[in-house]
C-alpha cells in the first residue's frame, strides 16, 4: 500500500520498482527513473533534492543517478540494487518511516514525481554485446520443422547446451521506435537465383531479454550457481525477423541481415529481485547435463504471462498469442554458464535474449511463422482482417506480467509499428 | 624522407602514419598516438604542446586527441583523417615547411616523441559491434569440405552475398594479450554424448580487420559506391577458434562459444587512405551480382602480404603460412553494402573481420585446420617439432605489409600466446 494513488492493476506496483532512462519536454537530459503506477520518479531530481539522504549507503553512490544510462548503477551489483529498491519501497509506503523525504515534501514531489504519460523513454542501458539464445524448445521445434523437416527439426546438440548466436547490439531500440520494412536477398521457391526485394515475410519473435550487471574476466567462466549474481534484470523483447531473407542467408553461419534491422525492448528493467517469486519449472530436459550446467537450485525458470497484440492500420486490435515464459528449456543462469564456458567475458549492459517463446497449443506461438504454418494459414483478426505476415502500418505490442491485483509485477509493453520499405534500388 | 631516422624496412614509414592508443610507465593515461619508425608521436602531448598550431582545421578539433579511444577521431570522417595524416607527414618530412613545430622543437620532441619499445598499446577503438565475414573463398571451401564434404562445401548463397555472422565484441583484445585454452563441449568421434574438456583443436584464423568511422541511420542501407567513406582503417586479426567445440555447437545458428574466447588485433590502425595503392583484383566471382553489390570501381580488394609465425615454448620459430589478402571474394565496400541492406546501422568503432584468408597452394592456409587437413597431417616446425593444433606455450604472430623499401606500409604484428587451460570443473 502506497500513499501515492496506484491503479489497482498497474504493472508498476509497489512490489515492482523497475528502472529506466527518461527525458521530458522541459529537460532533454537523459537520466534514470523508476516507474510507479502512472508516475515515474526522476532519480536525478530525487537525488539532487536529497531524496537518498536517509540512506548513507545509497547517498555515497548517488552519482550513478546522474548518468545517461543505467550501466553504472547496474555495475554496483545486486546488493546495491536491492538496497535502492527497498529504500524506494519504504519511501512510497503508506506508513513510510521517512515521510519527510517525499510524502510530505511537496517541493521534491513537484520536481521529481512526474506523470508517466509525460516522459519519454530511452534505452535503459548502453548494450555492449547482445546474444540471442534459442531456449524456446517448442519454437525451435516448430521452426526446425518448417526449415528442415521434423526429422532434423532439433539438432543433436539442442538438449545438451543452450544454443545461441551473437546478435546485433546497434539495432536494439526502445519501444515505439518504428521498424522499417527491410529490403533483402530472397530466393523464391523454384528459383536458383535470388532477387532483391522488400521483405514479404516480416515477423515478430516474442522473447524475454536479460541484462548483465556484473562482469567476469576474459578466460574465467562463471559457475552456474554464481550466475544469478550477474543478472541485473529483465525486459520484454521483440526480435523482428525477415523470414524470407533468413531462409536464404542462414547457412552455414546463422542469421545475419534477417535479424539486424531491429530488436525492440520494453523500456523498464524489472530487477532480478522483483521476480524471485516468478520462478518455477521450465520445459523438462531428459538429457543428463554436463556438470557446468547442473544447478543446485531446481525450477529456476521465470514464468511470466505474455501476450501479443496486433493493431492494424485501420485500428483493429487482436490479441494473436498468449503464452508464458516458462516455455524455455534453460534457465538464465544456465545460459550465463554456457555463454562463458570457453572464457567469454560479459560486461554490465550486455543483453541476452531467451529465444522465441511458444507454447504447444494453437494461439500460444511466439511468431507468426509458426502460427500460420510458414505463411500458409492466415491468422484471423478482428473485423474480418487477416494476416499471413506483418503488413505496413501494423503495430505489434507485447505485454508481460506476473501475479495479479495490487501485487502485479509487470513490464508494461514493447511496441513497434511497421513502416513501408524505402523506395530504394528500384 | 624524414628528418627522423626511420629504419629502411620499417612498417611505419612516412607513407603510413597509423593511429593507435598508448600509455607509458610514467603516464597511465590512455591517449592517441601515431607510429613512425621506431618511435611513436603522442598526439595528446603533441597537441598540448601546440603541435597542430600550423593547421586551424585540425586545431579546432584537437580535443579528439585527449580521448582514451580513437572513436571520436574516427567519427570526424575521412577528410579529417586525411588532413591529419598529411599534416603529420609534412611535420616529419626532411624539408618540412613547419620546422618550428617539431623538427627544431627539442622540448616538444622530449615530451611527445617516444620510443615505440617503451609504450604500451591498448585497444585502438571501443568496439560497438564486431561482425565476422567469411569472404575468404578458399578457406570457406577447405573448411566446408572438412565439415560437410566437397559436395556441400560452399552453400548455394556463397557467391551471391558476403556470408557473415555477428561476433563477440567484448573479447576482442589487443596484441600480446594471452589467450587461455578454453574448456568446452566436445563430441568425440563415434560418441553420441558430448563431454566437457579443454579444447584439443585450438586454432588461429588469419584475417584482416576493418574499423567503421561513419554511422548510418537505422533503416537506411549504405550504397556500395558510398561505402568507402565509412571505412576508418585496417588491422591484422587473429580470430582464435576452438575447432572441436565449433563442430558440435555450430548448427543451426552458427559458431558461438568456439569463437568468443578471444580475437586478437594489431594495435596500429592503418588508415584507409594509406592503402589506396594496395587495391587490386580479388578472387573472381562469376556470379551475376544484384545491383546493390555491383561496384562502379573495379578491382577494389586490398592486397596485403601476410605471414603467420609460430614460436614454440622452446623458442623455435617457424613461418607456417604466407599468403595475401587478395584471396577474398568480396571487397570491404561490398561487405558494408550487404551488412546494411536490411537497414542495420553501423557506428564508429564497429569492427568487421574479412574471414580467414587462405591461398590455394600448400603453405598459404590461414588456419591450422586447413593446413593439417583437419588435424591429420602435422605441420613440420624448426628443430623437429610438429603441430596438429596449437599447444600451450605456443605464440602465434601475424605480420602484414604492402610495398617494399622506404615506402613499406605495414601493420606491425599481432601476437598472442596460448596459456594452459584453467583446472576448472575437474
Amino acid at each position: 500500500m502506497s500513499w501515492l494513488l496506484l491503479p489497482s492493476d498497474s504493472h508498476f506496483s509497489l512490489a515492482n520498482i523497475p528502472f529506466g532512462i527518461i527525458s521530458t519536454s522541459s529537460d532533454a537530459k537523459q537520466r534514470p527513473a523508476i516507474a510507479i503506477g502512472d508516475h515515474v520518479l526522476d532519480l536525478h531530481a530525487f537525488s539532487s533534492g536529497d531524496g537518498f539522504s536517509a540512506s548513507a549507503e545509497i547517498q555515497k553512490q548517488a552519482d550513478v543517478f546522474s548518468q545517461p544510462t543505467l550501466n553504472a548503477f547496474a555495475a554496483l551489483g545486486r546488493p546495491f540494487h536491492r538496497a535502492v529498491r527497498s529504500y524506494l519501497q519504504t519511501v512510497f509506503a503508506k506508513d513510510t518511516k521517512h515521510p519527510d523525504v517525499l510524502k510530505d515534501n511537496q517541493k521534491l514531489q513537484d520536481s521529481a514525481l512526474l506523470k508517466r504519460s509525460e516522459v519519454k523513454n530511452h534505452m535503459p542501458l548502453a548494450i555492449g554485446d547482445y546474444t540471442d539464445f534459442y531456449a524456446g524448445k517448442n519454437h525451435a521445434y516448430n521452426v526446425g520443422c518448417l526449415f528442415r523437416g521434423p526429422d532434423n527439426a532439433l539438432q543433436p546438440n539442442y538438449t545438451h547446451l543452450p544454443v545461441a548466436y551473437h546478435g546485433r547490439a546497434s539495432s536494439v531500440v526502445p519501444s515505439n521506435t518504428p521498424i522499417r520494412r527491410p529490403w533483402g536477398q530472397i530466393l523464391r521457391p523454384g528459383n536458383k537465383i535470388p532477387d532483391l526485394a522488400p521483405c514479404e515475410k516480416l515477423d515478430l519473435e516474442l522473447e524475454m531479454g536479460m541484462f548483465i550487471c556484473r562482469e567476469n574476466v576474459l578466460g574465467n567462466p562463471i559457475p552456474v550457481d554464481e550466475a544469478e549474481d550477474h543478472i541485473f534484470g529483465y525486459v520484454l523483447m521483440n526480435d523482428w525477423s525477415a523470414r524470407d531473407v533468413q531462409a536464404w542467408e542462414y547457412v552455414p553461419l546463422g542469421p545475419f541481415t534477417a535479424k539486424n534491422m531491429g530488436t525492440s525492448i520494453s523500456p523498464w528493467v524489472v530487477l532480478a529481485d522483483a521476480l524471485e517469486g516468478a520462478k518455477g519449472p521450465g520445459i523438462k530436459n531428459d538429457t543428463e547435463l554436463l556438470p557446468y550446467l547442473k544447478q543446485k537450485k531446481q525450477d529456476d525458470v521465470l514464468g511470466i504471462d505474455l501476450e501479443v497484440e496486433l493493431t492494424t492500420a485501420s485500428g483493429n486490435k487482436t490479441v494473436i498469442s498468449r503464452t508464458n515464459s516458462k516455455n524455455l528449456l534453460w534457465s538464465w543462469p544456465q545460459m550465463i554458464a554456457h555463454h562463458t564456458i570457453t572464457g567469454c567475458n560479459l560486461r554490465p549492459g550486455d543483453l541476452f535474449g531467451s529465444g522465441t517463446i511458444s507454447g504447444t497449443e494453437a494461439g500460444t506461438e511466439g511468431s507468426i511463422l509458426e502460427q500460420t504454418k510458414g505463411g500458409k494459414v492466415p491468422i484471423q483478426l478482428e473485423a474480418g482482417e487477416e494476416r499471413k505476415f506483418l503488413q505496413d502500418g501494423d503495430t505489434l505490442t507485447i505485454r508481460g506480467s506476473f501475479g495479479s491485483g495490487d501485487s502485479v509485477i509487470g513490464f508494461g509493453e514493447v511496441s513497434g509499428k511497421i513502416e513501408a520499405a524505402l523506395p530504394l534500388f528500384k
